[in-house]
């Protein structure tokens, strides 16, 4: 059997968009509830996705396990997983950990760009690693079943962080530093050890982590994909597109700036390009996984390896949280 | 003038303790309100002091200037000044800095032990110094009038806070290592650099501070002030006492653990004393600043550099807050 998943998307979440992912032929889908939410706002993102489930039980439903994405498989729907791509939701409680987790939670990055708590983010000058919350945190997360997500985490931290991990970790949407030198992008030397304890890396479509940005080729993608499993394993590789589709750009301002500074920052924009980059024409939407599995089977890729990209490789990093 | 001022209280506050202040001829002290506490939480200690200013207004008031301290000597009453020994309570939002300081907070401690969003606390294995977010907290509260006090924090992000400031910054309660090598206390080069920046140091008598512990000697102490002075400026030497009068045991152990850690921590103290240590026989309670200034003569101080210590150098201070 084979599966396809995205495991990472933050959508303008609609009808429209669950269709698409349908019509993508995607199994499951990992969406990010929040990046800078406490645990109560949490709460109100969990009450607006069962609206979602109850409006589009033909197309989606909440997954917990991977069991969830066999059955999405047999009815054609797509499970959707719940994830954070920062630790505010746990705000400064170790016991909170396991309230997310019970509402779902089964992805949780220790950082996004800044220092949290936990970890450090990439956008910090300097990098402690894992903090001695974090530690607690890291224990917490593997006895409940969170995986620990580094995607936007310094190098050091993402180091500890599989190092301190009982669980293989993963980095659910990034790409690798050597195609493109983008501070979210992680070194040869990090993804090396990432694969070699088990963890994925989810290659990104997001136009800020591409070389040659909006204008990126189809074919330099699919040779970086060649490339980073010559590093990592072609089993540690899959894709986590990190699309935001409909979108508008306050979102993207929102992202970057949450409410710690009083000035404007760009993060991976720029004064003149403050909003959401445009997608490359291969990929404006998970439709693009057509032409991805094209692409890959130009550059060299088999059928099983491709197959393993597209989703096959993250259903079985499921069976493992 | 001379005034005499305790920068650092944490007692189980009550009218026994203020009439103690007044017996020991306090002027100011500076009180902790939070430890762990959000801003929601912080609004209700600042509802707990309102009572005791009501029901107590023989004997002190709330300080927000340093011509509060002059009114306090006038009126023969204490000027309690609002001080955090963490910055839980301005959460993640930047623009909780102006509500806390609209809420009287004159000090803020921009880590208690352990990795803040502003900066690493002293009991972390790597310091990465000021973050993304502690540089702007930085500049807010200087703007707004919050010393920064680093009492709590680790030796890098105490450098980077008395370089990113534009105020003097306050350690308002440790000693110094080389006389008690403690994780809390400080280094020489750390002091010299204090020192030199304009910044107060406030002595503690906490016993886990102390060279020898509850057994300390007060010429010990008096000759390490001495010593201190050698290395940071007569000047720039305060008490910050750090006594904590009538706490209940369960106190320190929640300061030490707060919520981030399932197993239990004991700080400074030992499975075998987890509690309180006791204070010293010569400084039991603020009333042993008399022996202070006893013992403070005795190795050689003049009396303008002991009425400096015990309070005029604080004054001075809060004078360019």
């Amino acid at each position: 059997m084979n599966y396809k998943i995205d495991n990472l998307q933050y959508c303008n979440w609609s009808r429209e968009v669950f269709k698409i992912n349908r019509e993508a032929g995607l199994d499951a889908v990992h969406v990010t509830l929040v990046y800078h939410e406490d645990y109560d706002e949490f709460l109100t993102r969990v009450k607006e996705w069962n609206k979602h489930f109850k409006e589009n039980q033909d197309l989606i439903f909440q997954g917990k396990t991977f069991k969830d994405i066999e059955k999405a498989k047999k009815q054609k729907k797509t499970a959707i997983f719940f994830g954070f791509q920062n630790c505010s939701p746990i705000e400064d409680d170790i016991k909170l950990i396991e309230k997310v987790y019970q509402n779902g939670c089964r992805f949780m990055q220790l950082t996004y760009n800044n220092q949290s708590l936990l970890a450090t983010g990439c956008y910090e000058k300097s990098d402690s690693g894992v903090t001695n919350f974090g530690r607690e945190a890291i224990k917490e997360m593997n006895r409940l079943g969170i995986v620990i997500d580094m995607s936007h985490s310094a190098e050091k931290s993402t180091l500890d962080a599989i190092e301190i991990s009982e669980k293989p970790i993963a980095i659910t949407h990034a790409n690798p530093f050597f195609w493109h030198n983008a501070l979210r992008n992680k070194s040869n030397e990090l993804l090396k050890t990432l694969g070699d304890s088990g963890g994925m890396l989810g290659l990104s479509l997001y136009s800020h982590h591409l070389k040659d940005g909006e204008n990126c080729k189809l074919e330099s993608f699919c040779e970086m994909t060649a490339k980073t499993c010559e590093i990592m394993g072609v089993n540690n590789i899959g894709i986590g597109s990190d699309l935001c589709l409909n979108q508008p750009d306050e979102i993207v301002e929102w992202m970057r700036n949450g409410t710690w500074a009083k000035k404007k920052n760009f993060g991976e924009g720029s004064k003149t390009k403050p909003g959401f980059p445009k997608q490359p024409t291969w990929f404006t939407d998970a439709r693009g996984f057509k032409n991805l599995e094209n692409g890959l089977k130009k550059v060299g890729f088999d059928d099983k390896e491709i197959n393993g990209i597209l989703g096959n490789n993250w259903f079985n990093f499921y069976k493992g949280i």
